[in-house]
């Protein structure tokens, strides 16, 4: 038993989940110091879908961010969140993009960096992670939970460990959904701390309503930091709140040592902050609430509404239930992927396909052959024989990591936006999200040249498909 | 270890928590057979703030309201909370008036009456408590839950005997603020249960973000019953959320063994319903909101937020930090009072007066000195005798219970009433609130004389004074 530790995501996850993405960096700067003073394990400060709501959204350079918070933020470390070979974009990136991105994040400030891959394939966090080892950053290697009857204990045991080896200086549990229930957690957690010497961190959703009590069950198992955010920025979709927990365990040998205080007069701070999001419809108040049907059927809620609507679409509502059944099917046709973004859209549309069909794989989306040819990296099973053969045909699947197959890309990138140029990272926005990073840049220009006028809100165009993709 | 049961409150607390106590039995009728088959420990229908509520502004004959959900629900256990010897009204009744208001509240179909004093003083329960066994219902003996150096693990652990030998038939830990952590809830569980034969049952509220937690910890440390709202009427000023903790628990030694399906139906009921008071405005979203500075001060948030509101008023808010001291010593000088409703207001204004005036008990309000005289029952210290005779000066406390001194009434009442009468409960009606219930009788005259039109909402006057009086 010792210190528990927590990594507040107000910054990052909280906003990400609750509002879109949509904090700003004037709304976070007058609290940067606050915050600095708390003693937190981490501040959650940057990536997963903040880099591409910056650039497309609030007209923020994600970059300039990050050096902004980095000078207000002296004492803490900074966390993000990293999405292995997919960096902070929506496809595999070279080697030389994923090494030159990690260097530019610690060099601009980034401390912890959290790398995760959607199918727990170890491939696809690599070069992340021996790039981040490689310029003094702390690596975090990231197991994504998930349900099914190949996730074990001891496969996530095995992942844990694997990643140790890789070189990772510590490993998070990552539950995307909320699915993850107290007592589980207990066993989950105590099992992989028996077996690696490196600190466990874990990182839920608030979603299922469970997501304190499985805290409180993981730190009686020995985990070393939790991932929560202040109350008025907490639950629902967000993580649990930072402060009941403080109180907890203040107290016990798990007592963080913060002060409430403190943390209250955050809160103070976030609460008229988080009366405007609901003010103006950013925030609506049903995130709020408790979806318990994640834990019925063991997948994420988002992932339910989906299939309901693509139902509604082809008029057939009334194959819910026989829908439902196979979803578990085809997700183990797929070698049991984790259900989360793009998996979750990919394994409950072919669902849907299978029973409005009438006839399983008459019709397969590019994106589940995708999946069966191995385009996105190793599935947790093997595909089975008949599935490949009957989706592939003729085509033989990936066996190697996906990036192997990518060339290096860099040096046609930089040469594609020398015109744009303000800083090395520039570069690094483009190979990321060419489009978006251009109009930036063009917006960038303008405002140079007129030297007035504030930045005008959504100059980007809202992208509903690829903002869902980066939501983790 | 056995299996965990839930009183849901779905009809009662939450809605007093977080809509004041305005659902009206239409919008319960619908959902009454479903609840019914769920198999709760007890469904909380009545009581509490909901008898003066329907008076007073539904314009329902809360009786009236018993026997209809009486009528839908067939075989669960209804269950109600009761102000000990101040029933449902805001003083202090004769004993002829309690074990009459008791017997027609089983008589009208009501199972298990909770019963409790603000003071805890037992004395206030027992006319109640053995009216509710003469009349073949469950008696449910009330252990308020407070902070205080005299409110020792022993000290409920007595209060709880004293229940127990008085013929309580179970024992109820009520946390009316969310003052109850988690580790405090294991450690007074388990005291309590070492030492009673009965059920013991738990009530709090979300309010400082940590009741799941607290009833995860009591459930471990043996706890029979613990109160839960379905989601879409949970947390926030509410109890916890019902369907999280059924999932938590399924496959466990405390499986409740209630189905999450049916759960989920239930909830798809409320959540419209919750919207359309979010819609109207009678749902504050404020109310969903954690706060732990209950935690911080131990002391309820309404009480911190009525001292800023008194001291604003007397354009004093620079004494704020010395009135928060203040709190703690005046509630030593008034015998550490539990901080519920009406003692939370007594001990707030005094402490405001005893700053800002300069000198403390300079001014006392009849409030303050009637807690210092034992009108309200015996403190839970002793008041210390300094204090009592500065307050009291030639005037003597009293000793014996409050109801002790109030002579029969129930006959003169019933005589009062007599053109209202249309049935016996109507005395009872009057007797508790004497000016809303004629008014009410007057309407249901009006009514039943014109035979048409829906009953006019809000017809009763509105009284936030009396109305959070009897928030519990
Ligand atoms: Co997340
Ligand atoms: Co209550």
């Amino acid at each position: 038993m010792a210190r528990v530790k927590i990594t507040e995501t107000v910054l990052r996850d909280a906003h990400q989940s609750l509002i879109a993405t949509r904090m700003k960096l004037e709304d976070m700067l007058p609290i940067l110091e606050k915050l600095d003073d708390v003693g937190y394990n981490s501040l959650e400060a940057w990536g997963g879908a903040t880099f591409d709501a910056c650039l497309r959204f609030l007209n923020e350079d994600p970059w300039e961010r990050l050096r902004k918070i980095r000078s207000s933020v002296k004492k803490t470390k900074l966390q993000m969140l990293l999405r292995g070979q997919n960096l902070l974009g929506y496809k595999h990136y070279a080697d030389d993009v994923v090494e030159y991105f990690v260097r530019k994040a610690i060099a601009n400030g980034m401390d912890i960096i959290r790398i995760f891959d959607a199918l727990n394939d170890v491939r696809n966090l690599e070069t992340a992670i021996k790039a981040c080892k490689k310029e003094g950053g702390h690596a975090q290697g990231t197991v994504c939970y998930t349900i099914s009857p190949v996730h074990t204990l001891q496969h996530f045991v095995n992942d844990a460990k694997t990643l140790e080896e890789m070189g990772a200086d510590s490993i998070c549990i990552k539950d995307m959904a909320g699915l993850l229930i107290p007592y589980e957690a207990y066993e989950l957690v105590k099992a992989i701390k028996e077996n690696i010497k490196i600190p466990l961190q874990i990182h839920t959703h608030y979603t299922s309503g469970v997501a304190s009590m499985t805290y409180l069950k993981a730190i009686e198992a020995g985990i070393d930091v939790v991932d929560c955010a202040i109350s008025p920025m907490a639950m629902g979709t967000s993580q649990p709140p930072t402060e009941p927990l403080v109180a907890t365990l203040k107290g016990t040998p798990y007592d963080t040592g913060y002060d409430l205080g403190l943390l209250s007069e955050i809160a103070d701070y976030f609460r008229p902050l988080k009366d405007s999001y609901v003010q103006s419809g950013l925030l609506d108040v049903k995130m709020m609430g408790v979806d318990v049907n994640a834990l019925i059927y063991q997948v994420p809620g988002g992932m339910l509404s989906n299939l309901v609507s693509q139902l509604k679409q082809s008029n057939a509502m009334d194959k819910y239930e026989d829908v439902l059944k196979e979803v578990p099917r085809v997700r183990e046709d797929f070698g049991y992927p984790p259900l989360v973004t793009p998996t979750s859209q990919i394994v409950g549309t072919q669902a849907v396909l299978n029973i409005v069909t009438g006839e399983r794989y008459k019709m397969v989306p590019k994106e589940s052959k995708a999946v069966v040819k191995g385009e996105y990296g190793k599935t947790p099973a093997p595909v089975p024989d008949a599935i490949s053969k009957q989706i592939l045909g003729e085509e033989k699947p990936i066996t190697c990591r996906p990036a192997d197959l990518i060339a290096p890309e860099l040096d046609s990138i930089r040469e594609q936006i020398k015109e744009f140029m303000e800083q090395d990272e520039d570069v690094l926005s483009y190979a990321l999200l060419p489009q978006v990073a251009e109009k930036f840049f063009k917006y960038r220009k303008d405002m140079k040249s007129k030297k007035e006028g504030a930045p005008e809100e959504n100059a980007g165009e809202a992208n509903g498909e690829i903002l869902a993709a980066i939501t983790a």
